[in-house]
């Protein structure tokens, strides 16, 4: 499945991007070079999962899975700018801004954010004679833009910058990881169920599922760049401690980090019990994620 | 009547900024900042006019009007930006970045195109109940969307970027004021007009009136920048030709530039000529802009 998901991903990844005059070429070059720069795809993975599961057609949810990918797309290309974290290598390869320059950076940033909603959008005109249809998209949409905004990742990377070369406390290093990472892969599922039409408790499970994999996710890539080497990440290792960011395992230490990542998998996992075999892509990835950080 | 849009305005431009957590309260300050630096309020003001010549209650269209200054302001931000145009003041006042730093200025323009689509899609569940309504408001959405994103203001800023220090065609000048300047003008204008339930008639006409105000707009800012005052503009002038910046005035001269604003003023003001008084509204706008510049 999840094979399955990844190749609509990429086969469709580009379909999204508004047509460009050729006078803005480099602005569509740049938006594409961080495209298709090898991400893991993790959170269009989640939406179309999550719509699958919740009985929308996987087909429908495409325009969404890749609005949600261009939003964390840009979201990176914003975060590695040498006025936020400075990061010259992202997936194994150079950054947008050391290719394209730190403008045009910027600018493929702000396209993509708008291409996601250009996409969601003129989705919706697709939909004018089903209300009901229309209704679950604008519901799906407003999950992914509250994930996207000033209470989700751009939120959660202020907080970031802000608590460089501070002491940070638990509690703020909790609001930095749920709204830096939690927020979008939280609205993925959600987004995913609302275009399915899920019930309150399947959106409330899969809401849980969704918090404590994001919260997983993020103490994992803090731990890998505790334990992992450069070629496993695409960055390089030790990028954390040299700027004194606030991780987990600066915070707690490896091993109470570790148990934490074990703890936050299970409780994902356990929100989805009922559901048994049908959850099954979603338990798989929780598992998967965690036994890297281990 | 511009009186009562500004006071609107002002009265309601803080109102759709997504309740922030205290630990990301300087995003917040940052984009409020840039929000009440004293900005004409030309969008805003347009939407709202378009809106109540079409018949929509002006009440309503509140969201959609501060929408396109959130976009116009984040826009303002990232340009102003040391890896863009660099500038230090804007309307008289320190531009974001001298303020809140690089980083914040880029998230507070982040936040604020994301709190554009995050005011309009709230809007949308208030009319789950009025299919017509809804129908209007997700017209007049995707018009804003398609005015930001990398058919407007973004490939402008492109363009306009990678046309420094070198020689720009004629044709190429034409194509930044288009998607840089008249854009997000024609998106305010049609997004009221969508609003109003306008018919394809009115529709054009009011789009030929703000696409030609829009490069009317542009080139009377760039006849500032070489007859006007720093006072005057709140910026510094003689800008554009210290940057090497394609501009009006430097390709064609002054005089012909003043003739082209006058021009372009008077297509715009005859396109709604069949109003008569209706129309009063645009046409003293492009009445007065104009002679800012003569």
């Amino acid at each position: 499945m999840r094979k399955k998901y990844k190749n609509l991903i990429e086969d469709h990844i580009l379909d999204y991007l508004p047509d460009i005059d050729h006078k803005s070429i480099t602005l569509y070059e740049s938006m594409k070079y961080s495209l298709t720069a090898g991400g893991k795809r993790i959170r269009p993975m989640l939406l179309l999962a999550a719509a699958e599961f919740t009985g929308c057609k996987i087909e429908e949810a495409i325009p969404y899975a890749c609005a949600i990918e261009y939003i964390h797309t840009y979201s990176l290309i914003h975060d590695d700018l040498p006025a936020m974290d400075d990061d010259q290598l992202r997936r194994g390869q150079p950054t947008n801004h050391i290719i394209f320059g730190e403008a045009m950076a910027i600018l493929a940033g702000d396209g993509l954010q708008s291409a996601a909603f250009e996409a969601m959008t003129k989705d919706l005109f697709l939909y004018f004679d089903n209300e009901d249809k229309l209704k679950k998209r604008i519901r799906a949409a407003n999950e992914i833009i509250k994930g996207s905004g000033c209470r989700g990742i751009v939120a959660g990377q202020v907080a970031d910058i802000e608590s460089e070369d501070r002491a940070c406390s638990g509690e703020m290093l909790d609001y930095i990881h749920l709204t830096k990472t939690a927020a979008l892969i939280v609205a993925a599922v959600r987004a995913g169920a609302q275009l399915g039409g899920a019930d309150a408790e399947t959106l409330e499970n899969l809401t849980i599922y969704a918090e404590n994999l994001g919260l997983a996710f993020q103490i994992e890539d803090d731990i890998l760049d505790v334990i992992g080497s450069e070629e496993e990440m695409g960055k390089k290792a030790g990028m954390d401690e040299a700027k004194k960011k606030s991780t987990y395992p600066a915070l707690y230490g490896l091993e109470a980090s570790q148990k934490k990542l074990m703890e936050l998998t299970e409780t994902a996992v356990d929100a989805l019990a009922s559901y048994y075999d049908n959850a099954e892509f979603f338990v798989k990835l929780a598992k998967d994620l965690a036994t890297r950080g281990r």
